[in-house]
């Protein structure tokens, strides 16, 4: 059984000027306003449009971002709906395998615990869980969609998230903020931090990056 | 420890003439064929639709179920964009309290285990993840939120969705299907069967009720 | 041709009290507080997750409603696509025919116009419009999607919108502003005082019913 | 008034090799699979992905298309709801304006008509739809949203479109078929036929290229 931090990557070049460029040219259709493009000219469009709402225009561009958390912040993220998400599949990976390093991964949540009590009281139930599944596994012939019964929460996984611009405005809003999960907060922030380097004016109005 | 059955019921009365006859009603339109329209006509006018592909007619109608399942099974559930969801939330539920008879509720899997041992293993293994979480929660006021990281996959759980009619033909045709999860396709199988008693014209062409 | 005004009519019964309590049947299912819902608890249940922002939970019934607007007017509302739409269609009804009067329908923009020799003035072109149009379609053999062509923006259409609660609240919130279309303002805004008739406690605290 | 043709054009590079490089990093996170990728994995990943129905995985990526329909055709392309599309808008442009060329332009349908008869009689409808739109915009002071009354459905629209590649898939499908408009399969069957050129794996089997 292995603890490890959540953590994310984002899966794509990210061109910040790119993106404004082509958002810009979407946008200038509604108004037939292509003859304003200049080389200096996306970023200013783009914050009006940020600005007066008419945030449909931040659509068609996106991004792709690879995160690793536990399964139960993952359930919550699979609910935003105009995204699109490729996961670990508790059905097809068998973490009996060697790939897996013939064991079960967890997110380490030792932090959120008060002292060592509970934090040893978690760890021996995760490795219980680990031990039961691996017995089911690789002794019992159990297939891993079932014998995953015994995993846990705190259970890694990974997931591609593919989002535009404009999700990733209302993502970042729900996600960021005070009532959000103390884990998803933990990883949203950094994340938005990050997007505010790359396309800062697209993102530098929305959520919350500091504790 | 409680170890329950999966089961659904529908959260609706559905009268299925009722639907029927709002779907011509609004399908009808399309052609401005309510003219057609007679006391027997709304049957044969929506298994034309539904033969003829012009599924989005179907849209009009919706049926709400309220599900008990594992959350490993709902994880996959919402994945469905264009359904609603209302879920037992493992931040806000609190499982020492009284109201859920002081302890955790899991999904009875044995039917998929091979024998006692295995049984056994996975019993042992819930009451562990039962007794550390009530300890954190009860002992460590550790919050919900935070202890359910040991809960595990096989944890019940009870959902509201409320879905069209066209996307209940999606759901049945995707989770009935043998490349189903079996839990799935045990949940999904005899809804189905429950939705062509109600309104057959819609369903009985979709999925499959047989093991 | 006929000019006549835009219009709406609710396509089905809606029983405000009946929504209120199926919307807190699912919404308690989040807390598993089934225990709180009395005989009067409902209203005060959804008035609370309106405030919190819980809003997913408005999505599990919905509202159908039959408008008749132009189709400069429709372009514009099929693009909320958390929405079902069965529309007249311009491919498949034949204007020429009887049941249309043997002529188009167009919506009256009179008000908008400044003075009787802009009204002559619109008049004349649609008249023209109808005369290519039903030329083309009895004398020509032209199909009706091809004679369409000359059909103008205020062409009549008929179309039944289903959309659930939540996303109503969006529409209204949009299309009753300042700055939607005068006509799209004109149809919503009774469409929306109607709404609030019906479910107060969901419409009260969106858009604006008044000019 | 200008008659001109129906035409598109991808606004964004798209490198094939890339696109499906990035869906088999995707995809192989379901199955932690990553450790097959080489470099000529990606072509049979994606070939496997579509012959399975796993489509979500090609969600990933997207293309952008910029397309000169009619207002008839772009009110059905505009239905489809995992689309992104930014269009030109009747309301904020102002077709009396010098960048229009002070003046309306119109899609040509001149091969759908059977005679001269009927392409002069479309052509003088139009023109008089121009002529009073001209007068309104300009002598009355009559908005464009309101003059646009009077513009014919044959309208040439600008609008830019973005959706993922299984959208694109199920575009295609319903667009080029028999059963879609002429224009619009007119439209769509050649940009099938570019799309299965940049990225053919995922473009080869669905929909028709063919009159």
């Amino acid at each position: 059984m292995q603890l490890i931090d959540q953590s994310f990557v984002i899966e794509q070049e990210v061109d910040g000027e790119k993106i404004l460029q082509a958002i810009e040219r979407a946008g200038r259709t509604c108004y037939k306003s292509e003859d304003k493009i200049s080389s200096d000219s996306a970023k200013k469009f783009v914050k009006m449009i940020v600005a007066s709402g008419h945030h449909s225009v931040l659509e068609h561009e996106k991004i792709t971002v690879r995160v690793i958390i536990d399964r139960g912040v993952s359930h919550e993220a699979v609910r935003h709906r105009i995204c699109s998400f490729s996961q670990e599949s508790t059905r097809y990976c068998n973490y009996s395998k060697n790939k897996f390093g013939g064991g079960v991964t967890c997110i380490n949540i030792n932090k959120y615990l008060p002292d060592n009590e509970a934090i040893e009281a978690v760890y021996d139930t995760l490795l219980h869980c680990e031990k039961t599944y691996l017995m089911l596994t690789t002794e019992k012939n159990v297939s891993p969609q079932i014998a995953r019964a015994v995993l846990p929460t705190c259970l890694k996984t990974e997931i591609v998230i593919t989002a535009n611009l404009r999700e990733w405005r209302t993502i970042f809003t729900q996600r960021t903020a005070e009532a959000a999960h103390p884990q998803m907060r933990e990883l949203m922030r950094p994340m938005l931090k990050r997007f505010r380097e790359l396309i800062p004016v697209v993102f530098d109005d929305v959520g919350c990056v500091e504790d």
